[in-house]
């Protein structure tokens, strides 16, 4: 674990934000699949900083820079590793970071734990930054999913408290997500999607942040994926989950409303559907006693605000052992969960493929 | 995994609810510590069945019955092995399982995984009652971590969507907590534990079910447990918390509310007290870049409603692959999450532990 | 790993062999198989202490008493759990232990790493007892794997530097193995098994004891197990089997001899055999490039003299910190080798069996 | 595992020899430790093809070009990635590798495996070009345990059956070891090199190969490491060692002799010098129960020979299925075990290094 993770499909990340590559090693893969390099560049681009107004001004390009395992884009071995340049990577804007630490940033639990030698610049290994080369391996994935006819998609549910519409779990409209995919806020309901906008420019202009939830979707994923007790689907979602930054809650279904509501409304109850066994409902987000039933995967992540804002904050000096104020410089995200769509679907993908392989 | 969880203490989990011994394995302990073993029973009791009007009238006397690695209670070897005894465990309440589906039950992932041979009775490697062992293991890893003062508490935060009174996650009461974990719902407020008993009395008499969160606060956790990235404090507790029947969702901290914070007000401010680092809120839940930070640690637990309730439901018979009328018999929980407590210690407990032992 | 191993098939060994019980958890199984017990017996009792006059005199029934996972001997559940009654366990004999080491046993390492407080007697967690719940879970695996038309084998090839007759490892006598399996002296050279037999009997005489080679067969194992670099087949073969007290070599096909070879003659050129590939020779021991290739499996576990002997020895006293002389009394196993071919056995089985679980 | 190996140091190679980089990831390790860049080129170049008259003649340069987590040669994040570049990688001298299978290479298992989109110019992902990395993290692994006092040496101990000078491994030469490191032929025994030279003159002039041992010391390895049962220290030397591409067979202290050892000579007896505890032999190589016990840490590989040889072969065509002889073409080691010596003390170095970050 740390930089890697899987069973079966073994993904390992490396490099920092302030440094010269970041970059994937993605073991196990079958040979002969060919990547559809427009494809995987679309959407490592949905992740990509610098494509909208609220996300930060930081440029990277973000392209593949793939150094073994494939030829002419077709995997030629079962190991593929692929580098990200860093653009700008000697950038000076976090000068005072390794002293007087960001509140709810890492640096001072990174302090704790690694010492004053930890090139924390950027966020260090714990920059958002490493998720570039998480979707690059989840983009991959999403494809050879999708030649197996599994889909996966996203959206916005929520930034700030304000929600986009419901959806009905059992059915969720995987081609209107689809075509949302690369908006600026993708939210299904545009009524919403402008109340968004608003309240973004406002926290903005107040140099704050917001957090939010996305919502992921996997549609035909296999029946009897995962396992009853310490290694359910569930648990392997939030253990990958949980690897990016941010992220403070998840929720499968109608998790989180679910105590609002009776056992006879939550249970999904049985149908025949041309003699395909099929629930009316899907409050379980399509996973029962830690194993995939048929029904679409759902779940949501839970991302906080911003930890960087532009309003002064109470910190203290390492060094000195005295409080001090903190401003942080720099235009940042006023809400990361944004950039997180992505994210979701690597998540997805690269877990159902991991099953895949099994 | 599987049956097994931990890294360094490493814990295995044996047996079904309809056979004759359910069990754990806990290995990688340290020779030496004495087991105070009224407090071990008193700790399991607070999860076994039969103990309120609440939960499931099963009866099971829940005593560890330690079959190696003891000697008068003391740790005498590197591995601990213990016993359950299951009571009438041949009852046949569940006697048409095997063909009909309960919804939301792991009767049909079930069959779809392992097929007609595997016994469902009492929901076989699913149920609920493998936390009796679970806790066990917990309930030794509290001991172990009182004795280096680590503290670790908790208690119903909600039910049915009525909240407990709300805290201060920087200081939590754990005293008060303490004194709460007998009681036959673990809330502070009084006012709120009456109209959750008139609550649950309702959905019982409905014949209906209802769902909870379960809180969990651990205090004097050692600062630097966790790594970035792949490896975080919440990966490993959410990934055991997702072993746990009817967790529906995992939330750090104040992660559920983040959504309607700003980053100034979700960021927890350092100041120095004493010369001491801490955090003057801590929304955090003692977790930043996936390791402690020395604030106390605090999550939710949020399991959805019994999914058995007595009102009749839709399925299906598998063999004949009609659709038919379900009408489960037998007395059930109406909240599984009141039973939840001790679990949510153990996990934190043997997740502190495992960390400890590194 | 510690006390258990496997990736999908994962198995976890418990106890001492001076508390009440030892026993084995067996995860992942399938539910549907029905365990032959005459033959499971038969198995563990080639393992088993005091059939011989070659063996310890310690008389243990090794007899499996399951607690779940089966009715009326067939799986109905992913695990089983089954323990063994250690008889005699208040024995006394080795009661010196704690202070005074025995040479090339692990009472100084135990004490090392444990301190005072682990209890040592019979081996503590280091007992070769642990190789009873071993060869249970070995047993079933074998027997599975027969019903596929996978054959596993062994023999005792050396003792004390004796030779039982070289074999043709593409063509191993697969019945012949299955005829000797239980001898006192499992080779198929009866005039080397009487030098054997004279030499174990000099060698008891003596007070002494001897090492030994145990070689492992398997017939039909499929193709394709194993993976390149770090997780070879040869890689998970020794991993386990230096889980087994007293090995201290293990070598693959020819491995010891190809020193002495030249690779033209090393190399196994291929054939084709009614459209079947093969190789002429097996030197390999079936296994190129950490892959099963559909040969034989063969390989060697090279077993140290039994560290019990009755001769006067060099040791000290923990708490005096003097050299003390040693007599450690009681009867012991002159060779421990000669009990360890249905524990290579189990070894390729659970091994074997864990890939196909894949 | 896969391309990854290590509990707490994980380390992660990556690459063929026929594409653009070869490279490793090293995750886990303590910043603020400066690497020595000569002497970690000097290490890696004892491996590396091209500088003796018996290896093979494609010459590499093999220089670490570090692309995250140092600065001016000190570590400065919790991972590097460094990368190796291959020279001349469009060679085509193994033409028709993917249709006959070379006798004893991976062609064949890597067929059955992963069919025929595999690349295997030069070995793919079964190269001995993948020791290359592995030796870079081996070097630093090796670097850092010299800081704490821990030395790791090696040298050819046979080479055809040639044994150089037998050695007192409780009081193993470590200065001198290190002295002939950078040796063509590195044995103790000059006469014995003289042999051994002869001897691969012979073997390559017939165009044939030869194998050999390699013998690995350790000294000051930390007493305690390892465990009981399936996690022992020479499980885990024995798992890494297996990753290496030819190894047939390991062996640990006096192994391979202890069956023609009694009891009496091969139990390594204490005694006390200073108040130190000691063994007056060190037949168990420092490891009695899977845990180091202070003394030297001794264990031989005993690697195959070349499979790559000038003669002809018996094979066949996958495509036609029919046998055909095999010309091999190009120059090729006479006896990779030459090469070894680095990559052993990197088995060590490493798995020694993952244990101390426990």
């Amino acid at each position: 674990m740390g930089q890697s993770f899987g069973k079966n499909l073994k993904v390992t990340i490396f490099g920092s934000s302030h440094q010269e590559y970041i970059g994937v090693v993605i073991d196990n893969v079958k040979p002969g699949f060919e990547i559809d390099m427009v494809k995987l560049d679309d959407f490592m681009q949905r992740r990509a900083p610098g494509k909208s107004r609220f996300t930060t001004k930081r440029k990277e390009s973000d392209k593949a820079i793939f150094i073994s395992g494939l030829r002419e884009n077709k995997i030629i071995s079962k190991t593929i590793t692929a580098l990200i340049k860093n653009n700008n990577f000697k950038s000076k804007d976090y000068n005072n970071l390794n002293d007087i630490p960001r509140p709810s940033h890492a640096d001072y639990t990174s302090f704790i734990k690694y010492g004053k030698d930890m090139d924390m610049n950027g966020g260090g290994p714990f920059s958002g930054r490493l998720t570039a080369p998480f979707c690059l391996a989840g983009g991959i994935a999403k494809q050879i999913l999708e030649e197996k006819n599994i889909k996966i998609a996203s959206r916005i549910k929520n930034i700030g408290g304000i929600y986009d519409k419901s959806l009905d779990l059992a059915n969720p409209p995987m081609d209107e997500l689809e075509k949302i995919s690369q908006k600026e806020i993708p939210v299904l309901d545009e009524k919403k999607e402008e109340e968004i906008r608003k309240l973004l420019e406002d926290v903005r202009s107040e140099g704050d942040s917001i957090g939010g939830i996305c919502q992921v979707f996997g549609e035909n994923i296999p029946q009897g994926l995962g396992d009853p007790l310490f290694d359910s689907f569930e648990a392997k979602i939030s253990y990958l989950s949980f690897g990016i930054p941010a992220l403070r809650a998840i929720s499968f279904g109608e998790g989180l409303n679910s105590i609002n509501m009776r056992g006879s409304a939550h249970n999904d109850q049985f149908e025949l559907e041309n003699g395909k066994v099929k629930t009316r409902t899907n409050n379980a987000g399509g996973i029962v006693g830690g194993i995939t039933n048929g029904m679409p995967v759902v779940f949501d992540l839970i991302f906080k605000p911003t930890p960087s804002i532009s309003l002064k904050q109470k910190s203290f000096s390492i060094r000195e052992k005295k409080e001090k104020d903190l401003l942080i410089k720099g235009r940042h995200d006023p809400c990361l969960a944004l950039r997180t769509p992505p994210i979701g679907e690597a998540i997805l993908a690269l877990t159902v493929l991991d099953y895949l392989y099994e």
